[in-house]
């Protein structure tokens, strides 16, 4: 965990020395914003979209402008790379305003502390193991997805209580027999939005269906290129808002987000869910799409 | 702002040096939980309930059988007022998870970081200035509370977005003429809640009225002061629900948090309010309330 090397601010520095001031905000009051990337064979997948997200997420802050250019951020997620020596790797780079004094109104002029880690973690792709060891154990939470009116659903923030009540609510309830790893979470009328950290797909019918952007969740770059994906295998693809009884009737459901790529669902709720057909496709092209942008010229 | 002496964990430590690891949950997530407290001539302001709320926010979050006892942070608080030479000061403690590995769902056995600092705050009371400057100017805003289904109200946690973003709609909407310096936050069904970082008073119809503490928001402990000390008076207290209308039509408003203490609201929505008699009463004996509990034997 303290191994390696982290880029903080501009510079390269051991990991057991990368901290920050107690006073930064991002510290104070997670007043700030990340990503998180894979890298497969030195080449960062996805760059520009988890670069323009980082952008927009600055922008609802009222930050961005103070935010070094998505070129910059680029240079160093390499650099961290390289000087870890790593091909294959999760990366995260995360924004915040910056250390200020202490009130919680922003102060003009912030200098944001911008933080690059990176580690180790195997491509898997189409002949090697995924990252996940098992198709996901989904569990319904109580607690609810903040809504979009009290903070922005598509920001991606360094606020994530939310997902982590959620994921306490699985431990809290785990057994030496029976233990989820994904929660379920919905909004106040029920309505099934995405897992805690993963975007949500069930095959229902012969279409693909997943909650809609225009929902409370957070539209994920991997959700955005399964769905592509499926487009041009010319499978029906629908989004738009479901209850929990179309995700456990599901024929098959799987979990996406960039570290689990497209991760099977096993069991909803208890209920077995069949691995089939669909999933076993989109996981397949999804190792193709790394395979032509992160391995061909 | 990086002056004096900070407590981390369990040493006091120049505040140039006062940094915690980049992979610290509380910069990567907001996973934990603070206090702000008031010292007045060197002692701490209603530290017993402070003590309490901190302990319940831990217990929400999981961690608190790893948090040092009230005891133990009562000498820290108290020993980095002492290192700082301060008798009336600001006060903010604050407890994250600690450092641990890249996923969201918790490890068991967590080594929180626990984190005091302390600057001067003149304590104002009965003869000198208040630490706010005017009666505050309020606006009411787009952003929504969070509600409690999505992060429990009561907890006081490192996740402080949704009250930035208030304050920042603020900021946006400041001109040379007007600047509100607090938010006020609705729920959902346009219930009138709290402040970003206060509660809210209004005098009404010869009663003293804020919103109950069963709807989603932080009851705060100066909150519970006031109400105590308006029973004292024998006062009408009511706690209930009530809409922008109420706030805007009231007699006297003022708003409570640690640090501004009672403040006085001069502006609701740009409409002009009357500094009354009973915001003046109420002042008197809370300044009163801290003379007997932090000066007399």
């Amino acid at each position: 965990m303290s191994e390696g090397v982290v880029h903080l601010n501009g510079e390269l520095v051991p990991a057991e020395e990368a901290a920050v001031s107690v006073h930064d905000r991002g510290l104070r009051y997670g007043d700030g914003a990340f990503e998180t990337l894979r890298a497969y064979g030195g080449r960062v997948f996805a760059w520009e979209a988890h670069a323009a997200r980082l952008e927009r997420t600055c922008e609802t802050l009222g930050f961005a402008d103070a935010v070094p250019s998505a070129a910059t951020l680029q240079d160093r997620v390499l650099a961290t790379l390289e000087a870890n020596d790593l091909a294959d790797a999760y990366v995260r780079v995360t924004i915040t305003r910056g250390e200020q004094a202490g009130k919680l109104t922003p102060a003009p002029d912030p200098a944001p502390t911008v933080i690059v880690v990176a580690r180790s973690l195997p491509r898997g792709g189409l002949a090697g193991d995924p990252v996940w060891d098992e198709p996901a154990v989904l569990q319904t939470v109580r607690t609810r997805r903040i809504p979009d009116a009290a903070i922005p659903a598509d920001a991606k923030t360094l606020n994530y209580l939310n997902g982590i009540l959620a994921r306490l609510e699985l431990q809290r309830a785990a057994t030496d027999e029976f233990a989820a790893d994904e929660a379920v979470m919905r909004d106040g009328e029920d309505t099934v939005l995405e897992g805690a950290t993963s975007n949500l797909f069930v095959v229902d019918g012969g279409r693909l269906l997943t909650p809609s952007a225009e929902l409370d969740l957070l539209p994920g770059i991997t959700r955005e290129i399964v769905l592509e994906l499926a487009r041009e295998e010319d499978f029906p693809v629908e989004t738009g808002r479901f209850g929990l009884d179309t995700l456990r009737d599901a024929d098959e459901a799987f979990l996406t987000n960039t570290t689990w790529e497209v991760r099977p669902v096993g069991v909803v709720d208890g209920i077995d869910l069949e691995r089939g057909p669909i999933t076993s496709l989109l996981r397949r092209r999804y190792a193709e799409r790394v395979e032509a942008a992160c391995y061909e010229d």
